[in-house]
């Protein structure tokens, strides 16, 4: 019977070969996602509940999870997020999912990693309006979290670079591998419908494929949000060059990721368009010049629809309770 | 070999009669959580859903979990909630923790069971200020929601009755068995250490367990908050004559469930007792007319301390993503 087994499996091997499907993804400019090699378990879940413990913001209503809603594609499915005593973000949060494959984070990639953007929220004044002080001062007296990081860093002190540490090595497993594409990458040939295939076709073929590559199909470039024509955005938003400070900068956002783009609505740096369809149409015309057909949009529509992958599946972490001496949260002071 | 096994159970029930420790339960005035005995898992799992989807609110972002915050024994650790524009709520989010086990819902009672109190907070303008109708459509837009419900509710449309039904299924399931002190009552004797079995002691003759008795140590009735000497709050609530009427009732809240009691700071219905120790204080004062020492104070706190049960472990639930018909929420206006 295993004698069988192999047998048959080295046959689908041979197989997979004279057809070209073991090679297919290595011709296509996408690759399928990769669950991450190396993960220190303690960190992950350490960060796991100090991603969602709203004990890091000042009034202790908002965590990570509130805006990267790891229940909704890790977002909040609102054009800007809300903040500390309702302020109006900025900017459209983008999504966690698969966020260690960008090459910086935040639209602007003004934090170079996870660990950086991960302190960036939590003393921002119009996000979690916390600072790091006050946020160790919570941490540290709390006599459960005081184990697990003495557990997890061999430290006595608690500090903001074992905080943010933890919640990028959780960030690092926020990976979303076997979407129906990355089974047809690899081979699974049924895994896609014609249409979905078509649509595939166009998005390569028009151009979307230039900015929207690699694992994550973006995150891998800074590019101007208005090529062809202008972005008209309400938004004050400048993009890259509010970090680089050069004007030639200005508008250029990091190239968003299209994995899970099904469940990560509404889009743009600014959330404004509220489905796929309106996406496709508006970056067709202002990044590519391109009107498609009412056809084209909904096969382009397709084949993103099959990028959701496998959503990360965890048991909801549960708290450990603040004790006598931990600050009290302030909402409405 | 099954022989010897159920020779061995019988001998351990036959030791355990000797001893009266199969007994020990009855002489209490307080009983073991017993998990639901019979729950429908189909509502039970799209109740789940929907307990933490945030688009049954106006803006998009509360959720029941948010105040009820499964993670934080169900609550959400703050003096009184906070509400769609950051709007102060009247009163401290009660725990939905075994809220099953309650003679009715509310700190006022206004709602007779769970399926009676989920459609509030939905309907409240301080709350989730969303309506019924809109929280309907929502729902009836979402495919995936569309097919659940059909599927457990065997209907074309979907109604209030459903949604509520399904969240207060879910709600039953919110149980924490096993506490320390339910072993002990179960008969382990060296569940609980000699410190707080004598808080245990104090508690029961001092007369704490008057209110807080059955199995989730109070939700068993009504009682004046304020019986000995006034309680003096700045909340504008007025507890049980606001349902009743009656100025009898004023100030008449119902007694709060003492189980998880460490993880559900703040307390009172005001939120005003940062800390146990503090609560127990007052308690005393107020309600028996005691003035507990220190030591005294320490002893019940350590035994209150022994009601933390086994949390509600389950996946976070991913949700269904809204369709280009779903109306979108709209958070600021």
């Amino acid at each position: 019977m295993r004698m069988r087994v192999a047998v048959i499996a080295a046959a689908a091997i041979a197989a997979a070969a004279a057809t070209g499907v073991g090679v297919a993804q290595n011709q296509e400019p996408i690759q399928p996602i990769v669950p991450p090699q190396q993960v220190n378990l303690g960190k992950v879940e350490l960060g796991k509940k100090l991603f969602f413990d709203p004990r890091l913001s000042k009034s202790g209503f908002i965590s990570c999870n509130s805006c990267h809603n790891l229940s909704m594609g890790g977002t909040d499915n609102i054009r800007t997020s809300i903040g500390d005593k309702w302020q109006q973000g900025p900017i459209n949060a983008p999504t966690v999912l698969n966020s260690s494959l960008s090459l910086a984070q935040f639209w602007d990639g003004r934090a170079a990693d996870l660990k950086a953007q991960a302190g960036g929220p939590i003393a921002n004044p119009g996000e979690m309006a916390f600072s790091h002080t006050l946020a160790i001062d919570v941490l540290q007296s709390i006599p459960a979290y005081e184990r697990e990081f003495k557990k997890v860093f061999g430290k006595d002190k608690i500090d903001i670079d074992q905080v943010t540490s933890a919640i990028a090595e959780f960030e690092k497993t926020l990976v979303t591998p076997n979407a129906r594409f990355d089974q047809w990458l690899l081979g699974k040939k049924d895994a896609l419908t014609a249409n979905e295939l078509a649509g595939y076709k166009l998005f390569k073929e028009s151009g979307c494929v230039a900015c929207h590559n690699g694992a994550a199909l973006g995150g891998t470039s800074f590019q101007k949000m208005g090529i062809v024509e202008p972005y008209k955005s309400s938004s004050p938003a400048e993009g890259r060059s509010a970090v680089t400070g050069k004007d030639a900068d200005r508008f250029n956002f990091k190239v968003p990721t299209l994995r899970n783009v099904e469940l990560t609505y509404p889009y743009f740096h600014d959330g404004a368009a509220d489905t796929l369809g309106e996406a496709v149409d508006v970056m067709g015309r202002l990044q590519l010049g391109k009107k498609f057909s009412a056809d084209e949009n909904a096969k382009i529509v397709a084949f993103l629809k099959t990028l959701t992958g496998d959503q990360p599946t965890f048991a909801l972490p549960i708290l450990p309770p603040s004790s006598d001496k931990t600050p009290r949260p302030t909402p409405f002071k």
